[in-house]
């Protein structure tokens, strides 16, 4: 047997995320002990019962004591303040994560509450689903998927590298990246798509009017993948997108040019338009399923 | 054993859709004889070599002699073409059908060409794959999934019964619509999708640069499923929204002011709004999964 990475790991928050994150780290033995903490009690009863960890609480500075690692798996908008309200209780030497889509304003949230010797490695893990809650939760979410560590600049490269190594344990593939870059990367791949079925199956839901049942029985290919994505933690998704402003109203402008330019070619009977950039997505696909992604 | 439904089936194109019918019928022994005809010799050898049908050539008109039943599966801009080609070879009595996604225009399209004494139903079967071509089709395509029938209303009561029974022996749920209706519901679930999944990953490739390789690497979660949904055939989707163009352009308007209404509550912080409307959007996948569509 190998020693356990850690003796004692602390969540902060037991979603989908967190709850996945206990249970690989328990398939990987990578902790003597795995506590967790969240504000709401039932949600910690859920945990309690499915034994997602060794014990979870509701008193998020007490869960951290004593732990080599904390993470912050709350949606990205409650991150700063749980970080404030633990920073007491974290010991010297302990590495503080989260596991936010979107890193720079976490960055800028919790950073100044990181107390001296502790160390802080941003970090997203861009996996899930569309569920969402404790019970949400399983060991394999993170298996073959990619996790991103965004250090800032002066991070004891001691504490990424154990941090990328839990990941990789975790079963995951670890990349390092600028957070602004992370940002960019994600509004394009993640935040803009989210955006988009959430507003599409609100449109088709309005639109149906008298057809509203018809739509939803034909609801085949296109719009049955855009409700799935659009059942999405809601809260999740509207700290997201207030966090990531910039960088989303930007891929948003171009989007819609794009799209205004598709309108266009439509109403004026251009399928050469269509089909040129209907051959160039497939293309575009195929360089994905090259990479093992789709 | 019972009586095959058809002595001869003609399919006019032979790629996704009339070469999964074509597996499908001979599955449910529907005819005696099933041939094919596609305008690409290409094309009509690779029918032959996966032995689709019992015989497919080149000439539209040769096929259809004899036939019973003549389905043309053809991009929805060539049905017209198709129609007034094989029309000479109807025998009295044949069902003419078709497959195409949109139905008024393909109607207005191959109506005039329909000869008396033969009768078109026009059809549409909700189902595909991101894939075409005659290597494409399955038997299993159509299993559980809708089809919907958009009779004229002066069409003859047997033969829509015919076709009812036909797709049903195909696997397949039938519905009955206006063909207006249907246009505008599919434009709602699958053609306004498939436009902005184009959309999409076109503006994430421009947008991507040098940051390009992350962006296909770390495509997670929604961007994967659009890319999915805009690799379908280029050809058979110009075709669709050149042929949809009322509908799509009136639900895209709607769509638009749906995502401007969105754009601005993120860039004023009003954080209410997007969570009210993905909660919205969660509830319709709910009612959508308990459809058993989902």
């Amino acid at each position: 047997m190998t020693e356990p990475m850690f003796d004692k790991i602390a969540l902060i928050g037991i979603g989908l995320i967190g709850g996945s994150i206990a249970l690989a780290a328990r398939r990987g033995g990578l902790a003597r002990q795995i506590v967790a903490a969240t504000r709401r009690a039932e949600t910690a009863a859920t945990a309690n019962r499915l034994k997602l960890v060794d014990h979870c609480g509701t008193d998020l500075a007490a869960a951290c004591e004593g732990a080599d690692m904390v993470i912050v798996c709350t949606p990205v908008g409650a991150c700063g303040a749980a970080t404030r309200e633990i920073a007491p209780a974290l010991k010297k030497g302990c590495i503080v994560s989260d596991v936010g889509s979107v890193k720079q304003s976490v960055i800028d949230a919790m950073q100044p509450h990181i107390p001296a010797g502790v160390h802080f490695v941003p970090t997203h893990p861009v996996a899930g689903t569309e569920n969402s809650g404790p019970e949400a939760g399983f060991a394999e979410l993170f298996d073959g998927r990619w996790t991103i560590l965004t250090p800032p600049a002066d991070t004891d490269p001691k504490a990424v590298d154990t941090v990328e190594a839990f990941w990789k344990a975790l079963g995951s593939q670890v990349d390092r990246l600028d957070a602004k870059d992370h940002d960019r990367i994600l509004a394009i791949t993640s935040h803009l798509p989210h955006l988009i079925a959430y507003t599409i199956v609100g449109t088709a839901d309005d639109l149906g009017g008298h057809l509203n049942a018809e739509v939803l029985r034909f609801a085949a290919g296109g719009f049955r993948d855009f409700t799935r994505i659009a059942a999405s933690d809601p809260t999740m998704w509207r700290d997201i997108f207030l966090n990531n402003r910039e960088a989303v109203l930007e891929v948003l402008a171009r989007f819609q040019e794009d799209l205004f330019y598709l309108q266009r070619a439509i109403r004026w009977g251009e399928g050469d338009k269509l089909f040129d950039l209907f051959t160039r997505t497939r293309e575009i696909r195929r360089a994905l399923i090259h990479l093992n992604q789709a």
